[in-house]
């Protein structure tokens, strides 16, 4: 069994031109998800789409990847059409599989999205759509993810037609070393769109972070829950951003060093 | 059931005056690695300790949390004495059931380790162990991250003498806000440390990331692979400092941002 992004397409909506730039999609919701059909119609107006995601949804995955077991790669139909491929693993198991198995090329752009739920402030840890496109950004790619700020009555409309504007423009510009953007889209018409901002990940903190319930033995079991709690309140923060209807544009490296902590601990003059 | 930081404890090495600083302790290699148990007689040393680690090994689980399923805490025994809780989850969801259902005061420090293999570079951004620490630092504990640059033969005598030290030096000094400090050590005997090293966390790629392999039915399967291979060759970042038999202290940052990239972006001119 062989796999190529070359696959003959059947979709009216593909771009075939071979010198249309090869865009890779990947999510953590899971190729079911409404939010990668939608983002996989828009890029296909961008250029050649090649999707690989997780079989199941993997939100809050961060950055994890499969060792203990092997993966397996599956051909996914929509509506009797191929419409990409499945990992049965994580989203960084994507890409990871996708660079190594499914593609024959380097793709020039990957898009992660659109997630259900926003990726600001500290959820920027937790999550798979952050984390496949900054494993694509260590793999040298330029990525992008996209999330919308809901987690119910998505209308992906506006958020579809922005992404597509700015993978054009960065597909244009590039981007700086070890970095993405990650952009978050109020779940609102066009028309209330108040703006982009280019943000700076804030601060949030979970409340009551898990509750506890018991089982028919009387025995307790926990359920990981809570509230997102904002730490900082300027518009030049993500989240914050986003509930006043900005999109929100964050670039996130993945380089995590605190570069203006150094000096300090330098003072300490550490001995073996 | 309740559960009390404040365990009666039988060990002679347990320190037990209350005005003692209180340290948890987490992993992500299970509550059975070597590691752990290495680090939790050191700390023993220090001040009281509560040790919450993953039930079974957690490795490259990133900053990944369990939402679809409930998690169990069971209390842990080491020959026959109470050693610590086990949560049937990731290194994250132990330091989140940790802060809400087990401990009943906020620990003053969290040390997470000692971790199999070195936790430099890109696998920054893979360990459980550095995200255990990082989500101490998003609940505003002073955390620290902890790894032993080998997968066999290893030795915790010198590792453990520098987390017992460091973890002092820090108690006293604290750490900037949002940040951890990931300490990678060399795997040799004292005499043969070079020193210690205020590091960047380093750039790597993971070469050959999974291999093909065939079942009895002839379908391929595929195992998430590879060595890593550092991009760049100075002493300031860590994997390369950790090579050359220096300890390695990198501060690291639960604040993703790249603000060195806004004024760029500010450039672009994003409209809506």
């Amino acid at each position: 069994m062989t796999h190529h992004d070359a696959q003959p397409s059947t979709d009216a909506e593909q771009s075939s031109n071979a010198t249309l730039p090869h865009i890779l999609i990947c999510n953590d919701d899971g190729i079911e998800a409404d939010g990668i059909h939608a983002l996989a119609t828009a890029m296909k107006k961008v250029g050649r789409v090649t999707v690989v995601a997780p079989a199941e949804p993997h939100s809050a995955m961060s950055h994890a990847m499969t060792l203990g077991r092997p993966l397996r790669i599956k051909e996914y139909q929509k509506n009797g059409r191929f419409f990409g491929y499945t990992v049965s693993g994580t989203p960084v198991d994507c890409i990871k599989v996708a660079l190594s198995h499914i593609l024959t090329e380097k793709p020039d752009i990957l898009v992660s999205g659109i997630n259900y739920g926003s990726n600001t402030a500290t959820n920027t840890l937790y999550s798979g759509t952050v984390a496949a496109a900054l494993e694509g950004a260590i793999q040298g790619i330029t990525s992008l993810a996209f999330s919308l700020a809901t987690y119910e009555n998505a209308d992906f409309t506006y958020a579809t037609k922005f992404a597509r504007k700015l993978t054009k423009k960065v597909l244009a510009e590039g981007l700086p070393a070890d970095t993405i953007l990650s952009v978050n889209i109020p779940n609102v018409p066009e028309s209330q769109i108040a703006g982009v901002i280019i943000a700076e990940q804030g601060s949030s903190r979970w409340e009551e972070q898990a509750i506890e319930r018991h089982d028919m033995f009387g025995n307790p079991y926990y359920w990981l829950s809570g509230s997102l709690q904002l730490m900082d309140h300027s518009m030049k923060k993500d989240e914050f951003a986003v509930r006043h209807n900005y999109v929100a544009v964050t670039p996130i490296s993945c380089d995590l060093t605190n570069y203006a902590a150094l000096a300090g601990l330098e003072k300490w003059k550490l001995k073996k």
